[in-house]
């Protein structure tokens, strides 16, 4: 019978090659390690857009300004020129101070980690991944939705630590079984003693950050001077939209920026909410507040090293609720990729759902993010594996399915090859109308390393999949993420350098800790 | 405390606007009818390798040729200048019987729709997209797998009309309980008369074509003549990879271009398989192919509408099963794309997944399909709703997610407005610091139809979604497809034209029908 593309008639032809299994997973993974995008971002503004939005921004910068609660951080800016209300806190700036600050940012970070295999270039059309950050209830198809745990926090930086395709760790869920005043620290030695790729830090306050910065500087045994030389960690700071700058945020500015550690300064600009109903209104008020707070960076610190952060998305009009991956989040993605590369700082975005099961919906918002954020050229993507639920929990199977899609990415991004060899007419001459490229000396050369092989993705026709359970793919990432967890080994750390950071850690948590700064 | 991009603090100032709720769903529809994809083309080939490929098929049709099975279309062939070996049934041309093929091909393609406005353009920027062509078997969350019936085709008829991103008909699923002889009569009554969109006729033989046509003619009331001036029907012929071309396929090519028809000429090369285990190959192999149909098109009526279809994808060579939306076939998609605008003629790609369930892994595969092909800017989607199984079930459930993703493909399309008022400035002055936008009169204005309102995405809270079920989007998509057929209305149709389809369809089946050629 006849057929439409030949779904009814090729089944007849398909055969096993008789073979030993292809392996170069790990040969694979090696290369996604470092990952350059190699598009063009797509655009959706014109360049007179661009200028407009950016130039409406240095006017409300100018004219309308910015509430900055820190004392601290309007006393840098009054400094600097900045014209400084004290009653209403508010922060004014003529708009060459921030012209100035964007001269001084620079355009390409290197991040150390403890494995220098693993430091990460940021920048130019490089993209790294980070996973998802802070929610605050954790949850897998077996053991439901909890709050975050200590536990929980660990193994998601032994998931992070597993795959390639997650170049930086990050607070993947709020360990909320660690009291407020050590969490900081706890969080930061199971990143520096599980994994080696390049740990995050919250802004809450300048004593937690500094014991977090104290526990980075002894795993990388700096003197202290060395470490503000070069950049070992990072944080996102994000705006109170609209129009507000809150204190533990400022000072995180101003302690990262000091100690030379990487701001990503990210607006959090819901449109229909926090933001205007409009994605371009909501991407000029998102422009403007991250330029004021880059702005502080490198008034504290010429050079400091910041990123251009967006996550702009809409709400339901109807509820209220935040929703992700939409075509509008897309679109903001596409935009905000024109204005980072405007003002020529590296740029970082976001993977997002509304989802509350790691399901289709989950799976369809993260690639509109995915695409989003990567064909708009972004340098950064954050919660890149895990996140699940408007990011109010990390799930360990979407962590599996975000990985997935993370690594098919990575593999798009490899070059198409269309040498002689590759176009193969030599093949397709001696091979019989009809026929098929199984045995051929061409396909036997390339076969084992020819495609991506998935992690969870499963091929198998219906019968098989059908007699080996019939499970979807959320239930099969339950075993991958098992599978990773079991077979986990930390790398080897000096037994020194963790003993000084427990002894660290024990100290400070018998003088009280350091409670966050809200 | 402070937080990750808000993902704490944000809940405690959101909140419910009290409104009406935004309706704008059919508004929205309208406007999916014809689309437009603003975005460049994205690259992976240079235009060296572009042309390489082109000159690299065009030898091997020279040198190697194809073996084309149908007496008659050798015979069309020789009579145009082809070279052709009648023992091995092959047929070889010069470039130069091609490259004029080439030229008569026309670039812009219109298609003629029983209701004018869903009548379709393809060609240039536009995308026109149809649903699943061809699973034998059909299934559903509550019944089940099951083979195609003609009752699960109508189904599909009714799903399509019933969402203007469907832009034509297809062969949704095989009737298998219909007699093989009678099966495209059936088909295309269904096509006829619960829906106003293009159908679609199977390539099954001489006879079973000229009974679609007839019924196509009848349902328009047009005279024979009036028929082949201008596109009703539409039909996918395969090559059957590698380089061979068999008869219905061939006859199918022959018919619809003398009753000016549009072909859609579609090598189905599996990289690995009954192609070149290289995407550069398996490309040139399905480039080669396509220029072969297009040219028989093209020898039997200069201007006979044809379209270029690419779908290469590759398999797992562990197991030889094929995989659909995997990185090779997003590359495979952009390098198709520039193939196609290099031989100036719209180009056709497809949306496909080897999930066996309507899951997450058949949303990351359907999107890898649709960035892919949509970016590589193709005019014709296939398979864009309803695919699973790579293709042997058409589903209920994946239908509706499907519709989901190109709906927000349609939005996306939609330019970003960044004119004054959109930019917002003057709601940005007017909104305390920390305050919100929900009722600015910039909000007002725009709320009801400001965002994409999902058909089955959940947006609520974890609380709230929990208390309404806690149901998967597939089992959502259900309820969707569920209260789609129940509230479906046939268009109207003239009684006395249905009757003579009736009575056309009556009369044949007593003669006989028409057996598939095969």
């Amino acid at each position: 019978m006849a057929s439409s593309d030949g779904s009814m008639e090729r089944r007849s032809r398909r055969r096993t090659p008789a073979r030993d299994s292809p392996p170069a997973i790990g040969r694979r993974a090696e290369r996604y390690r470092h990952l350059a995008n190699p598009f063009v971002p797509l655009r959706v503004l014109s360049d007179d857009e661009v200028e407009s939005i950016h130039l409406d921004a240095l006017a409300l910068i100018e004219s309308t300004g910015m509430r900055v609660l820190s004392a601290n951080a309007r006393a840098r800016f009054a400094a600097a020129g900045g014209e400084v209300d004290e009653t209403s806190q508010t922060v004014r700036m003529d708009r060459a101070i921030v012209e100035r600050a964007l001269t001084t940012a620079p355009s390409q970070l290197d991040l150390c980690a403890l494995d220098a295999q693993r430091s990460v270039r940021i920048g130019g059309s490089q993209v790294a991944i980070a996973p998802v950050a802070g929610p605050p209830n954790v949850t897998d198809l077996e053991r439901g939705r909890r709050p975050g745990s200590l536990s929980a926090f660990q193994d998601f930086v032994r998931l992070s630590q597993s795959f390639d395709v997650i170049h930086l760790l990050g607070p993947c869920v709020e360990p909320q079984d660690v009291p407020v005043q050590d969490r900081h620290m706890e969080v930061t030695l199971a990143q520096l003693t599980l994994a080696d790729k390049v740990p995050w830090v919250f802004c809450r306050g300048h004593r937690q950050i500094s014991d977090c910065f104290e526990m980075i500087r002894i795993a990388h045994r700096l003197e202290q001077s060395q470490f503000r030389e070069r950049i070992y960690t990072y944080t996102v700071v994000n705006t109170n939209s609209p129009r507000q700058l809150d204190i533990p945020m400022a000072e995180g500015i101003i302690d990262f920026a000091e100690a030379g550690q990487l701001t990503i300064v990210t607006p959090f600009t819901l449109s229909g909410a926090m933001a205007p109903v409009t994605i371009a209104g909501a991407l000029t008020l998102a422009h403007m507040e991250a330029l004021v707070g880059i702005t502080l960076a490198q008034i504290v610190r010429p050079g400091a090293p910041v990123m251009y952060g967006t996550f702009t998305s809409n709400v339901d009009m109807k509820s209220g609720s935040p929703a992700f991956g939409t075509p509008e989040f897309t679109k903001a993605c596409f935009a905000a990729g024109q204005l980072a590369r405007r003002v020529e700082i590296p740029w970082r975005s976001s993977s997002a759902t509304a989802a509350n099961l790691a399901d289709a919906q989950s799976a369809y918002e993260a690639e509109m993010s995915l695409w989003g954020a990567l064909l708009a050229g972004c340098n950064l993507l954050l919660h890149g594996a895990g996140w699940l639920e408007s990011g109010l929990s990390a799930s360990y199977e979407k962590f599996i399915l975000d990985v997935e899609m993370l690594q098919m990415f990575a593999e798009l991004f490899q070059p198409l090859a269309a040498d002689s060899a590759e176009r193969a007419t030599e093949a397709i001459k001696d091979v019989e109308p009809g026929g098929h490229f199984f045995s051929t000396t061409h396909t036997m050369q390339r076969y084992k390393t020819a495609f991506y092989q998935p992690l969870v993705s499963d091929w198998r026709n219906f019968g098989q999949w059908s007699e080996a359970g019939g499970k979807s793919v959320t239930e099969r990432a339950t075993a991958i993420w098992k599978a990773t967890l079991d077979e986990f080994a930390a790398p080897t750390r000096d037994p020194g350098t963790v003993e000084e950071l427990t002894a660290f850690v024990a100290r400070r948590k018998s003088e009280g800790g350091a409670p966050p700064v809200t």
